[in-house]
């Protein structure tokens, strides 16, 4: 059965239900055209989110009780139902945040495939951390107890979609899929800029949920214009996880009120980052241009509305002059570009302006933006090491396309400018093999500065894999041991819980005896499959 | 050479130096006397914090550099030197503690048994959850890049001395060990309880540090009578996760100082729990006698000093009144026990008074304790479920050889009341092979509320091991992802790096193509040591 686009209903879901429709409405708006999108979405109420994290906590046990091949089954469901559903997604996407067709096509196949490599890593099954001590009865002075240990998920998770990413960091994204792989019920709080297409995702996870014969309150995705509804949903006793992909203001937010709760609970924000882009001068040399087409690409992509753009870039002062030019010249020949939302477009052009106090535009159109439509120029700043030194928001996002050349000296001390950096979410290195040989202390910097170092490439573009690591110290995220892409996200939502002396059939399958499972555990001491 | 107990200095141990003097004098008091102890011991003073924490930021990168054998042999070194200096620090900690000599044995011989599985952790090397997902130039649309990440070392860690583990959980306990471990330099704060031990203890670290030619700022130990030490130390922005165990009020101050940094930190505090004991029915039919003397060894055990003291017993209404009577004449047959300070036995006497007025005393000699000795009786009381769960204060924790009888009857819903319960470090379960066939309810809420269950057993007593978890979901600790016993407590101190298209010269050993060093690594998604 299809779900058209026209079916919208603009309700939020309660498990395997709607909600009655409240008295608050907002709408998508076309960032293109600044005209809104039927239909009318209507904001829960708190009786709503209690509903849910209601119907969450009742469906933890059942669907925490799942074996892991049955829970990765209904992962692969919703995989199977959102391209099924791709064509209505997409279009309904593209209406609601002006992002091209193509990205999106590309966003659905990354957010299925995300599905897909959750489900591998539960059918395989070592994620778990398997530990069994075996019992020693003979040892002295006491005897030596059986002590075994394992992953537990923690409870039902809330999650909150992301502006610029409709597909793979909201209703069914990365942290959705990382919560139910983990074995705990998911309620999103779905992003008001794109509403349809959330609803759309939204009902295959419910359809999924039906189909794999779970109680419904396995998924609940709630709609407002605002925040009230997030922070209700974070302050519920209910809730034991917070996942969130945005900006700092809302992440610290969220993490003060997570860390507030009379039972704290582990808050997981991502808040973006400013992303330092290092060209040693080896690589300026050899491919100036390459690096300028490069860089060019990497800032602007997608309006720059990434959280890993390449916002600062530190390059030899001798070439600096050509490279920027060079770079400028392609900045310039650029057209306005549609962003997510007028307000974001706003306060882009809002941004840009400050910054132009702090440092010097070289390139980019009139900054001045439609108030309705959610346009902006991609803009182009350079100052020098010692100026960018001396002023710290110079170091803060900019969420747009716009990026910020540094330029240093033969005499600057390139170690001791990454040492001054707070947390980002990643690093670049551009160097040649001398270059990179080198740089051993400037790495060891930035391995405390970043979750991710790049050699040779651009930060946009994040690989779903087991190795990503998504993440990063604060300001970048709240919580520098996890990352929220790639398998290792899983983590984030368990916890260790250890049996002593058990007997057998009363332990988890992953921990028996004769290891039914077939995973690999940690056996008193050594990793065996045995 | 020996480290003389007449060789104490009361001074802070600020890296391979000692601090001057200060203002600020407090003496270590023996708790079966009320003596004073000598020497003077010196609170440490802001410069001092300071100055520990500089040196410990400047010894990261190059302790952070060493490979895990060095590592290794650096634990090991001071493990040996624990051994060395035994009977100094034996005899030193039974002054200050009041332990007896037997205890505190055992407690050092775990002590170096945990710096030695450390050791052997970092030797086997597979700890750092290498993941490697290899490029693929010819993947369309775009090429598939290298991707590799480990574990990496937060930074200097904060660690606080437990009043109840002299050398367990102090100067070089779990916490040192795990940290150090993981590549993080450690300052630690002395619990004022036990200062002479924690010089001992810390000298023989210091010494260590020296003769593995390590940076001395690998490791500081702090003085102070107060509190003003911890919270500067916590504040410190060199300081980057903090590890305590000790009371709920001290955990939850440190937390919130942790969370309210202008870059908040881990903070892994352990804060003690009830650990909720159930004796099913059958058991009470077949073992009555045996449960009441396990209980009362467990539950007085050093006093009743240990955070896994089951302070909760749930019974069969029905044989309640022959195991409370039977139980009630071991207790009353004991005499008073020396306790840690005279502090600890005042509150346990006031706590006791308080409890007296919401459950029934019935068994335990008078509470009035001598003010200047530090002395306390065991006590036993009893209350119905039904006041149970009507009187949440009864959950609390009281430091001190007492426990709680709840009585079920059998219309009593046990999986309820264990529902309403809070976080805690353990629960254990008494039955017989039929109860618990007949308790898979009771042990899936369990799961949700303790770091460790255990059959047919006291909780009393922590391997360390593998697979241990003492943790468990919060008011037990600030972070129920995470153990402070076992092997597993070394992933408290690290975070994920991710290395992309890195040549292998400038990648981690770990990382490298070919695996260098034999570990486990996950290889596009297997598990392989090849």
């Amino acid at each position: 059965m299809s779900v058209a686009v026209s079916s919208l209903s603009g309700l939020s879901l309660i498990g395997e239900g709607v909600a009655s429709p409240g008295e608050t409405t907002f709408y998508g708006v076309n960032p293109a055209t600044g005209k809104k999108l039927e239909p009318a979405f209507y904001s829960a109420n708190e009786q709503q989110i209690s509903e849910a994290v209601g119907k969450a906590t009742a469906a933890f046990f059942p669907y925490a009780a799942l074996t892991a091949k049955d829970r990765a089954a209904f992962l692969r469901r919703i995989a199977a139902g959102l391209a099924e559903q791709g064509a209505a997604i997409v279009e309904r996407a593209n209406l609601e945040t002006g992002l091209p067709l193509p990205r999106l096509q590309g966003e659905l196949a990354r957010t299925t495939n995300q599905l897909t490599l959750f489900a591998e890593v539960l059918e395989e099954g070592s994620w778990v951390d398997a530990r069994i001590d075996e019992a020693d009865p003979e040892r002295k002075p006491l005897p030596r107890p059986d002590v075994r240990s394992m992953s537990k998920p923690l409870g039902p998770v809330a999650v909150f979609g992301a502006s610029n990413f409709p597909l793979a960091f909201s209703v069914a994204g990365g942290d959705t899929a990382s919560a139910l792989a983990a074995g705990c019920p998911v309620v999103v709080k779905a992003h008001p800029a794109h509403p349809g297409v959330s609803e759309l995702v939204g009902r295959v996870i419910q359809k999924a949920v039906k189909e794999s014969g779970l109680p419904g309150g396995v998924f609940s995705l709630l709609f407002d214009a605002g925040v009230a509804v997030g922070v209700s949903l974070v302050k519920h006793p209910g809730i034991k996880a917070v996942a969130f992909t945005g900006s700092q203001q809302g992440g610290k937010a969220l993490m003060h009120l997570a860390a507030e709760r009379s039972e704290p609970i582990p808050c997981y924000a991502e808040m973006g980052s400013t992303n330092p882009l290092f060209i040693l001068p080896g690589a300026m040399k050899e491919r100036r241009e390459a690096l300028a087409k490069g860089l060019q690409a990497s800032f602007t992509l997608g309006s720059g509305q990434f959280c890993t753009k390449p916002g600062l870039v530190f390059g030899p002062a001798e070439e600096m002059e050509t490279f920027a030019s060079q770079l400028g010249e392609g900045v310039n020949s650029m057209g306005q570009q549609t962003m997510l939302t007028p307000g974001i477009a706003g306060k882009y052009g809002e941004a840009i302006g400050e910054r132009a106090k702090e440092a010097k535009l070289i390139a980019g159109a009139d900054t001045a933006v439609d108030k309705e439509v959610a346009a902006g120029a991609a803009t182009l700043f350079r100052v020098t090491l010692k100026d960018f030194l001396g002023h710290s928001t110079l170091e803060e996002e900019i969420f747009g396309p716009t990026t910020l050349l540094i330029q240093y000296g033969e005499k600057d001390d390139l170690v001791a400018a990454a040492e001054g950096l707070h947390g980002h979410l990643t690093a670049t290195i551009h160097g040649t093999d001398e270059d990179i040989a080198g740089a051993g202390e400037l790495i060891r910097v930035l391995e405390t500065k970043v979750g991710r170092i790049l050699f040779n490439g651009y930060p946009t573009g994040v690989e779903v894999c087991h190795a990503m690591v998504h993440g990063g110290p604060f300001p970048a995220t709240s919580d520098a041991r996890t990352t929220s892409v790639g398998t290792k996200a899983i983590q984030r939502f368990v916890r260790p819980v250890c049996y002593q002396d058990f007997p057998d059939t009363s332990l988890p399958a992953e921990l028996r005896r004769g290891n039914p499972l077939g995973i690999m555990r940690l056996v008193n001491g050594t990793l065996t499959r045995s």
